[in-house]
């Protein structure tokens, strides 16, 4: 079934000036719109352009500009965004539909591996994009380094611990994590927990910092199980670690909402009843929230605005030179309250 | 807290040549490693390049020869793959470890809105990318067309009904949908149903004639529910729609696990035991099935190996001039048996 038949190569400048019978500067001077050329010439390499379909290479006329009109999205840890945190998608499509309404394309490049960070640098610094998004970065991040090195116009998602020469957009998580524990706390919880993860960037540590902050001096360590990712897996394995170290626990405040339903789904298998006998609360209000049994109660924080907001953001760098505000942005949450706690 | 002092603009070619005191020209030809450029004038450049900190721009570089090095991955109706499909998530962390290991950069598109097609298609011709990989394309779908135009080295993942000119890589979705049905029938059912969806694709349509094949003579088309989407939602509105036309139904094939994870969310506030009373499949075996109680029955496509040898297709493409094999790669699939059914 295999078909041989020669197929056509992407037509060059080179093709159209043997087609018109001139030279390729000619061609470069019609294409450049440059004046000084002969109408019969003009004429010859228009029909020529048509006749072997060659496309403009945008990557070439933006040199002048240095422009590419692209903004890069970095997503780290591809895996857990992919299959456990919706609500990173969210924020992409935030991020697609403001810079799409300013006409730039949004490409989005992901960090897999010590080699993708090497090449995804390499490529930041080819004249490819713009400008870039950099979300869910860890502690010393290389890539938000390279970005700084290269005076690329930048905007963090989250609150960047290790490089304040960044604009970032975020929220309050260690006041959003105080306010929905000392909820749960009111519910009449004696013995609240937490499966924290993350703690390699900023919304994991101060999601902890803030769940320390609402129990003050009746913090007890042995309930806090720490993890690595904000995963269901994560949840299975920090709720069974904390019922097995405490087992009259009462309340459980899960790093996020993946984690949650990875709790809820510990308990049930250790016949626990939800809300009766354990109190869970997650964060982000994403879609695993709505599918968690019970619904889960949780932090509902606005992806998709932080995605849009990220994009102006870096669009005002763009335009600016470099010299748009560069003042972190906090946008609001609120605590949305259901079923499971 | 704006900080208002200015930033350094990514130096440019000209300011290299400010700093070296010579013209562009000459720092042109330096970078291009010409010959004819006198030992100081060499060395004054070299000099002012690391002083004004310039990056060579690849996009300028790689002009000549037509390559960026980079290679598209297009995903249409990024929210349902973002929250409901995980599955396509590991096509494509398979095809950035594949172009990894060649080099090249993947960068993802995603399409959400007409505007975003024709940006998308503009970018496509702009010489940013040396090809293209097209995931879950729908039936007339204006992306595929626009790249068979510009004659741009592609693959498709799926069954392409529409493009037959570019090569694709894709499951038996009609023989791997008989299979599930059969066997779910094997377990003594006796009134099983489907909740078909993504019938505007191939993989959807594919699934619903396998259905179909199955059953055979016995077919209720009432036991047919038709969902949009691969989605959590279509499973709970499609098997509510099941229930509420045939109360007696006793199995349900459903198009995706999502869908399946959906329809068992139906099932139990429906008050109806599973696989007791009705028996549940699914498809694709994403992380989905693993979270499903109970545990999900489904068929295993391999996501990830999808990617990868998509990725391997379109560099083939690339590497032989469009001269690569353009028939189409059918990747196995086989069923695995859990608890639902």
């Amino acid at each position: 079934m295999t078909d041989t038949r020669p197929r056509p190569k992407r037509a060059t400048i080179f093709d159209v000036a043997a087609e018109a019978k001139v030279s390729r500067g000619t061609v470069s001077r019609v294409l450049n719109g440059e004046p000084y050329v002969s109408e019969s010439s003009r004429a010859a390499i228009e029909a020529a352009i048509r006749k072997v379909g060659y496309v403009r290479n945008t990557a070439a006329r933006n040199l002048a500009t240095q422009s590419s009109g692209a903004i890069a999205l970095i997503v780290h840890e591809p895996h857990s965004v992919f299959v456990d945190d919706p609500n990173i998608g969210n924020i992409l499509l935030g991020t697609n539909a403001a810079l799409s309404d300013a006409d730039y394309q949004l490409v989005s490049l992901v960090i897999d591996t010590e080699r993708d960070s090497e090449r995804v640098t390499g490529y930041l610094g080819g004249g490819f994009v713009d400008g870039a998004i950099i979300v869910s970065a860890r502690e010393g991040d290389p890539i938000s380094k390279a970005i700084a090195d290269l005076h690329l116009p930048a905007v963090m998602v989250g609150r960047p611990d290790n490089q304040p020469q960044l604009p970032w957009i975020g929220i309050d998580n260690r006041g959003a994590a105080r306010q929905i524990v000392e909820r749960l706390i009111g519910t009449g919880r004696r013995r609240v927990g937490m499966i924290a993860a993350g703690l390699d960037r900023d919304s994991g540590r101060d999601r902890l910092a803030g769940f320390r902050d609402a129990l003050g001096d009746d913090l007890d360590p042995a309930l806090v199980s720490e993890q690595e990712l904000y995963s269901f897996t994560a949840g299975v394995t920090g709720m069974t670690e904390l019922l097995d170290r405490a087992p009259d626990i009462d309340g459980v405040f899960c790093a996020s909402d993946a984690v949650a339903a990875g709790a809820l789904d510990a308990l049930r298998s250790a016949g626990r009843r939800v809300p009766e006998q354990v109190g869970v609360v997650g964060f982000d209000d994403s879609a695993w929230a709505l599918r968690c049994q019970p619904l889960l109660s949780t932090v509902h924080q606005p992806a998709g605005v932080l995605g849009a907001r990220a994009a102006e953001l870096v669009l005002e760098q763009i335009r600016s030179g470099g010299r748009g505000s560069r003042a972190g942005v906090m946008l609001d949450t609120h605590v949305v309250w259901r079923d499971s706690a």
